[in-house]
């Protein structure tokens, strides 16, 4: 921790200002349809590390961070990405999915509400997220590169098409490449693309965006290896969620390919790459940098 | 049908271009994953009337065709919101909503596939609507009025909460004023907004886009009459769905509420009102009156 940037405080006010953007930018409970608008802040508002809106708005402070639009542009760009990863969730815990009661330590917006609605939830919030950016207060092109950008990391080519690998997977067995490019469409997309988001809101050059994206690609492989191993390690009430699913599901994970000891190995190396990958930026990526940290660091 | 404008060449040949611009705009089946890809083109390139396509172009044609951009944009906008027309129906198919096994004539996309499976199509298929729509070779100010657009009537507070609303109402005493709400997000947004779309693309004026907007307003009201009409009246095979589905969840509808022989008559003075919402465009908008005709007579 250098002695300029707090990080703690630096996460802490983020991500309250995470939940302040994501109050306001979210239809309120009293919009009709009363239960789905209800429905939707539940799924959206319920807790979670925010890991995604805090990469958007550490990616942003590489830039001028005096300009309010950016301001704005950034708070859209988090609401947005959450809303992608809300409702990825709520459709990942149906029963013809994952069939997951808990979600953060509640009940999953099935169970909840029911099911029809939660379909319809992450339907909404789906298009929530692209309507938000639609309408940021920022120029038509940040606009229109942060939609492109947020479609393909979320759709067929990313992560949608990362679960739909994900699912003809269980029994099969997927090899460490396998893995490895599921994992990169499945959640290292979109991880990729909060970063991404945020270096479009600070008018970034392509040969900066060309670091961002080596930082994004080794962060979302580490988180992922983290994810599994807290999965293989940790018990449910930890980790708010039903653990030891994949093992039961006779999923491959970097825990049963690589053995514990190397997944936790691998990891802590793709930290490093990580952090070296934004060297040129200075002290303005330090945010990023400690994000880096949390990740791998989390759950312990 | 007047002496120039030949309708159903002009059905033809818009039929085909949409058809041609799907095949374009959809991924192939041989992107990975291809079974996603594959089912997502089974669900968008499995006939249909393709009338929210038709009503783009119809309402492109209101102003200037010699712009290759706008016959461009015009693709984008047709292709979009069938991508988003066709989500909706694969995520109602499924059994936690209508749980229906056939839709035009052939097996719903859970019962040709899965049910997993499905739901991501219509995840995908609706983030690919809003990924075509950024990308358009048009301009940015075009695609982000399009994008917020389509959103606005696709959201929460258009179809997918007509959806929740639809829900809430079985069993329930709706009057016929909540039915008209319920609709009008249901399934009139979605077809004044194929409207809208073509509106934007052919740089309509403030007072030409509301004139359209009347139009479609009536439009989707009789759309959804002659709905509610065919399923009290026809079988399943006529259909291509099955039919009297809404009486046996004990729904309420059009003809419930009205009676059949006045439901016909509203759809009928619908027709006409949405005709001469019209009047002020000239022979440009023969196509938007034929179209208006063609819903109310579908299935006779």
């Amino acid at each position: 921790m250098n002695t300029v940037f707090q990080f703690q405080e630096w996460v802490s006010s983020q991500s309250e200002r995470a939940e302040l953007a994501l109050d306001r930018l979210l239809d309120s409970a009293q919009t009709i349809p009363h239960r789905l608008h209800e429905a939707m802040r539940y799924a959206a508002q319920g807790g979670g590390k925010r890991i995604r809106p805090l990469l958007v708005y550490a990616a942003g402070q590489l830039g001028n961070q005096s300009d309010v639009a950016q301001a704005e542009s950034l708070d859209a760009a988090a609401v947005a990405i959450e809303c992608i990863h809300a409702y990825s969730l709520v459709h990942d815990d149906l029963p013809c999915m994952d069939d997951d009661d808990l979600r953060r330590g509640r009940p999953t917006v099935h169970k909840a509400f029911d099911e029809a609605t939660a379909l319809l939830v992450g339907d909404a919030l789906q298009t929530r997220a692209f309507e938000i950016l639609a309408n940021a207060n920022c120029d038509a092109q940040v606009r229109l590169k942060m939609i492109a950008a947020l479609a393909a990391a979320s759709g067929s080519r990313g992560m949608a098409g990362g679960q739909a690998i994900d699912l003809e997977s269980v029994g099969k067995k997927l090899d460490l490449l396998g893995l490895k490019q599921m994992h990169a469409m499945k959640t290292g997309a979109l991880l990729s693309c909060a970063v991404e988001l945020g270096g479009i809101c600070a008018y970034l050059s392509p040969a900066q965006m060309a670091h961002l994206a080596s930082y994004a690609k080794a962060l979302g492989l580490a988180f992922q290896i983290v994810d599994d191993v807290l999965d293989a390690t940790a018990d449910s009430q930890t980790l708010g969620k039903t653990a030891g699913k994949d093992a039961a599901a006779n999923k491959p994970t970097y825990v049963t390919l690589m053995g514990l000891d190397y997944a936790q190995k691998q990891a802590k190396e793709l930290q490093e790459v990580a952090i070296a990958s934004l060297d040129s930026f200075g002290a303005s990526a330090q945010a990023l940098k400690d994000l880096a940290l949390l990740v791998v660091n989390r759950g312990k």
